[in-house]
């Protein structure tokens, strides 16, 4: 027999500039708002009963009106009572999840009410709300570094498809997307413990700045024998450091190959100096740095 | 304790086109392959001991030979063969994943070697191979579809945000992601059930050519109360036809908006005749149909 | 003394999906159609008074209604329509341009309402209109051909930097930028010459699919020495076929690599059967193929 | 009879990372180049007579041995070394254009070779060289910058189409395109005026920052009746702060519109607090500004 299997909707990618003025000094804060939400809604896969639908419009009105009335203080926060809206609005929405995207600004200096789009990398929430509690996981990506030296690669495998030379000093770059799980006593109200802080009372810029600082100190200072080792290092890093706050960091890191060029057709050596910036083919290294005592919380990835 | 987590690697994007000769009439394949793979990789994470690393740079030339050696069947039928090479040759990779793209051709009329790019959707195949089994997984992207009448949104929930007006009669379009499993009986030696037929002998490309008819010809005759109908509709006629091959269909589809545009300020009616192809956001329906007996098989995507 | 140049603006991509019903039998036109005017708008630059400028939102509205009110033909008569409005609407706008971008859509086989997104190319027009006159080009992009044998490169240049070798058989690749412009006696009222027929008379679509099958043709049974003898052929192809409504076409053929595997290393030969796809650098072929009494008519691109 | 009209070919998109070290100390300049040049190409379009192209592999060539034996100290100076050998090579290529964009690359904070993307504007030149002189070219695209307050749009011109409001008060965004052209005596050796300085004398890298804070700081602090009115004053602010060096400056400003949100249905205010970013359409405004004593050198572009 034919049945429905796991489903969700949502409105995706409501594109959000919020304002704050504290008089002549204006502040901005520019989200990309993503709304998932799953729970009874068997009627309208199978005889299209919108009964239990609350329209993706609603939705998208829902993250303008919550931008007003409660401002946006930092994307998790902003996210938190999003998610915590949809689920608490009715019995048909057992679970919520709301992705934010932010986009950074920099003031235009010695200014106040004019900016320059800065940095290059997006910093990302995502918030997974039901009656279980709430998850919240911060995280980045295109965060592109590069180390000029101080990276090999060899002793590795090899079969009959292997002719990669090994190598002592390579150019390691790579565009980091990462995520890392908030511990429940830092979710506040609602959360999965149940404990009391909400999570404004977090200076969630703070904890976003410390993790990508520890993430670009360890690519930067490890000598790296593998992108892998590179990635453990990161994410042990950030661990280490925010131990108490975060029990988990999920890391994708592209292997953006600079290939030395070959300039002995020329008459020119190539001291590791002159590099081919590759698209693809790329390696891609993906993992998981995880504290022992944390809880596997699938459900909110 | 730190601990290393769930981790795999391999090198994406390998972009292989092959040609094969029938005398003056080619045929061509236009692939993008990307491998991944799991098993024993603590090491190299941990102490950079790449003994167990066998490199992205061989991933990629087992791709192209093996095009040169076993030519390129299906994308299926290919991926099927890389996969459970990589996991057959050592003992370090337990799970190998080879996702496969490819891009459609049509032949220029009255040539033997001459083509044009054709369709824009994207065939997809993804083939998991371990000791356990070879799951496949076949699949399109990008594929957009429009009905510009026989399609309603009423009877909505609504809440404090709600101010979308019913519609007995809307433009609905979307852009179909759909991955559809097959049965493990459909992937012969090696798979789930240990049964004898390779998947040489089943012919991918009918199969894949009538799981689309099946769902485009859902979307066009679905008279829709929702988008989450259709999907359910798209999703069950996939099943009912080839219900002997495949178990289980995933879908996720865009609702991309066509707002009528109101031409009543230069006087003017607009009965559903002039609309504005939005951009952002868009609703966003992703559901899952399956027979009942099929099992879980997360691991297969 | 700092003074202003040249300078133009208007509303870019205002996205049109035009439905027109025939009983149960539905048609599209899916537009992306952008505005460029110019003339005496030097007041709102160096004062901010604005008396002159139109806004673009009215420019928008403009593309809106007219699809309302004249429906769309074509591209090219569309684009005639309102580049003449703009220009006629009042004195301060002295020459209009319109750019309009159409997506084809397939109908779904045996359906009256349902499409499904065609073909990959994008079929382009741009119309400039000003008190001497209208010109029409129109055009294609995007349309990528491959022919996998029939193409050679050698006996060229060589310095010191000189390396790639000779070939008498490669696979040639390309995706084609075309754009032709239609001789003045074929814009009609208002055109070039102040000839009689209005654009409306010619049938566009009849005139696109020809060039576009001319070009294709060309491409295919032209045996290439190189990707500019292709381009030469092309376009001359398309102007001997086509003399009589057009005078000039520009093509833009990159050059898409695809690179034959050294499979040697692996045992294996490569009889130009397994080919690298290269993403960049890329060739890229420019130039122009004209009838010697085309008028320059520079001020039509 | 149909002839051949303009033609140009060359290598796009070689992309080119030049690592230099000082000791310990490194520093990297991340290059996409492209290559154009024109002459005597009439043989190869009409028969594929190759003898007067030189393969735009050697061009790619080129750009690598002269990473290699000249360094990279600025892009406009890698383009004009790089434009006159492909000019002085042969007699064939009478011009040769070479268009650079430039990423940047910020030091992670006290190391010495590990770096992360930085910014998200593009640096560009644009070098013409031919037996007439050297024209050299600076810009940059995709600097994003936004006005919360600040900004007025009223007194415009009104049609049967115009129902936009008029504001004393609105966001104003746009993503920067500019070009700026810089005066022969600039050039140097084998300039328009064959003036003796060469391009290595000339501190690019401090100019392109001089023009970049002009545009900037104009931007801020220019109270706007338009886009336009901003878009001169941007221009007109390089050129007298750098108007020794340059001598004209085209710019295109999109108007990303940021539109605040109506919240009266859901009983809220909205004094300029809450907006939605819209995709599209934009507006487009395009403009140049120039000393009136500036040569009009259109082949510079």
């Amino acid at each position: 027999m034919i049945t429905l299997g796991a489903n969700q909707y949502g409105k995706a990618e409501v594109r959000l500039v919020h304002v704050s003025r504290d008089g002549d000094r204006h502040e901005i804060r520019d989200l990309n708002v993503s709304v998932t939400l799953a729970g009874d809604l068997a009627a309208t896969h199978l005889t299209g009963d919108n009964a239990a639908v609350l329209p993706t419009d609603s939705q998208k009105n829902a993250v303008y009106a919550f931008a007003r009335e409660h401002g946006v203080a930092a994307p998790e926060e902003f996210a938190v009572l999003l998610a915590r809206h949809f689920v608490d609005a009715g019995p048909t929405i057992q679970r919520a999840r709301v992705g934010v995207e932010e986009y950074a600004w920099d003031r235009i200096p010695a200014t106040g009410h004019s900016f320059v789009r800065g940095g290059r990398e997006v910093r990302t929430a995502r918030v997974t709300h039901s009656a279980a509690g709430t998850h919240i996981v911060s995280g980045l990506r295109d965060m592109t570094v590069l180390n000029t030296t101080g990276s090999e690669f060899w002793g590795f495998a090899k079969d009959e498809y292997t002719i990669l030379p090994e190598t002592r000093d390579r150019v390691l770059a790579t565009t980091v997307r990462a995520e890392w799980r908030h511990r429940a006593r830092e979710v506040g109200r609602g959360g999965v413990a149940g404990e009391t802080p909400t999570p404004a009372t977090k200076d969630w810029d703070a904890s976003y700045a410390g993790v990508r600082g520890a993430l670009l100190d360890a690519f930067a200072d490890t000598h790296s024998l593998s992108l892998q080792q590179t990635l453990y290092a990161m994410g042990s890093r950030a661990l280490s450091a925010y131990g108490e706050e975060i029990c988990e960091i999920r890391l994708s890191l592209p292997n953006k190959h600079h290939i030395a060029v070959d300039l002995t057709p020329f008459g020119l050596d190539n001291p590791n100096e002159v590099f081919h910036a590759a698209d693809r083919p790329y390696g891609l290294i993906e993992g998981t740095v995880r504290h022992d005592d944390a809880d596997p919380a699938e459900e909110a990835w």
